[in-house]
């Protein structure tokens, strides 16, 4: 019989995850939300094999992953428990992995119901089941982070089926890494926008924007309620970076003027060349 | 009789100029560069009628546009200067207008010959003219710096006709804005690459770099001695930039771990919306 994968949460990543499992034809799944018209859409769209509003209905489940935003995976986690049957296996796909860990820990709980971190580094700055895509995570990486007694493969298996690879690290590790190369990035952006935002003479300013800003700031359009959850619940790695990256502007900086600015520029261009085949 | 066109550098933008003048039919465009194989290019390539590896080549032309890179400019106006019939209008297309409208204002020469700064603002961090487009300009905006006796008219009227809208400042003016808009994102796009590059663990963190640093890092593609030439020449501007922007990181830092967080995020992505219309 084909394992079950609860998702909780159908969204553009709980979308994405529902509609590429299902065209492996070796899951079944099903879709839980709190919008009954939401898990109408996902059911159109392929995502899901059966729709329902009330976490009960996870209870046949083998698998459940929690797609919702970061404040909300240990509560539902916690509302989960009394329904869920012993082996079942359950994880998440939040951007931070240290304090979610930390909170599911303490919790009581029955030794058979495990939890593994998880976080597949793949994603779009559009919301919701509409914009959720098949092949989201073809050739993306996804982050797990095993926890006592907690087995891995099922959940590599899943993974791999919808063409990702997979990783393991620590939750110390992976909250240190994203907040230098995917939380910054969104801080730096948001900073930017406020810096034009803050000029008496931004409209003057606004006809003259082009590619480098529109690049830089994309990640504004990123949902500011979740992207606050994620910044605040990884704080203080995201301001240890901040404070790396502060260092490299003034090293910039005093560089302005000076005739090595050309061979740091080629360097972070030869440094980054390889990582995205020139795009 | 159709105005002549001497582009002078015929790369991205010296030949998208010319590619589009010709569609025109309005226009005879001479390309001058130092090598006869790109000039060559640019000729199949349609981007211009005539090709000459000597600036005498400039004598018959109405108006004649630097396409250079920044430190290149004044000295080939220069040189140019022996060659040019009374009447003569040069313009640039350089990122950075102080230094340069400086630069000239101290060069002797005959009061018939006009310079006015320009900027479009538009390209790509792709080179050379086989990346160049008839399209580039279209809908895009060019900068337009008047100087003392110069007219603007057949500079104007050459911009609109490829489809850009003409935008007159000063030189502060210009550099200023673009320091903030243009600039600094170049400076925040190396300094993160540089960030990363300089950690000891970057061969674990590579392999969850995802579309939000790639997006802010794109522009480390541009070519890094055209660009230490610009930020060199916007020095001080580029500085005054970087202090505001850091002003901004700090006041976001504080805010990493309020609930002010989500307000603040929500206000840059307002405020970005329609500048770029959800892009």
């Amino acid at each position: 019989m084909k394992p079950t994968v609860a998702i909780i949460g159908v969204g553009l990543i709980g979308g994405s995850l529902g509609q590429a499992l299902r065209r492996t034809k070796k899951y079944r799944v099903i879709g839980i939300g709190r919008s009954a018209r939401r898990l109408y859409d996902a059911r159109r769209l392929g995502a899901i094999d059966q729709a329902a509003t009330d976490l009960s209905a996870a209870a046949t489940a083998d698998i459940i992953v929690i797609a919702s935003p970061v404040d909300t995976i240990v509560p539902t986690f916690k509302k989960l428990l009394p329904h869920l049957k012993p082996g079942t296996i359950v994880t998440d796909v939040g951007s931070v992995k240290g304090q979610v860990l930390a909170d599911i820990a303490r919790l009581k709980r029955p030794r058979s119901i495990r939890f593994v971190g998880g976080h597949p580094l793949a994603g779009s700055h559009k919301t919701g089941v509409k914009a959720s895509n098949f092949r989201l995570f073809e050739g993306s990486t996804v982050v797990l982070v095993p926890t006592p007694h907690a087995p891995l493969q099922a959940l590599k298996s899943l993974w791999q089926a919808v063409g990702a690879r997979v990783i393991v690290m620590s939750a110390a590790e992976h909250d240190r890494a994203v907040a230098l190369i995917s939380h910054l990035p969104h801080v730096l952006a948001h900073a930017l926008v406020h810096a034009l935002a803050g000029r008496r003479d931004r409209r003057q300013l606004i006809p003259l924007l082009a590619g480098s800003f529109r690049d830089m700031t994309r990640v504004v359009s990123s949902d500011p309620a979740q992207w606050a959850q994620i910044l605040r619940a990884n704080a203080r790695e995201v301001s240890h970076s901040l404070q790396l990256y502060r260092r490299e502007l003034t090293r910039m900086e005093k560089m302005l003027t000076r005739r090595t600015l050309a061979v740091h520029l080629s360097k972070s261009q030869t440094f980054r060349g390889p990582l995205f085949h020139g795009v």
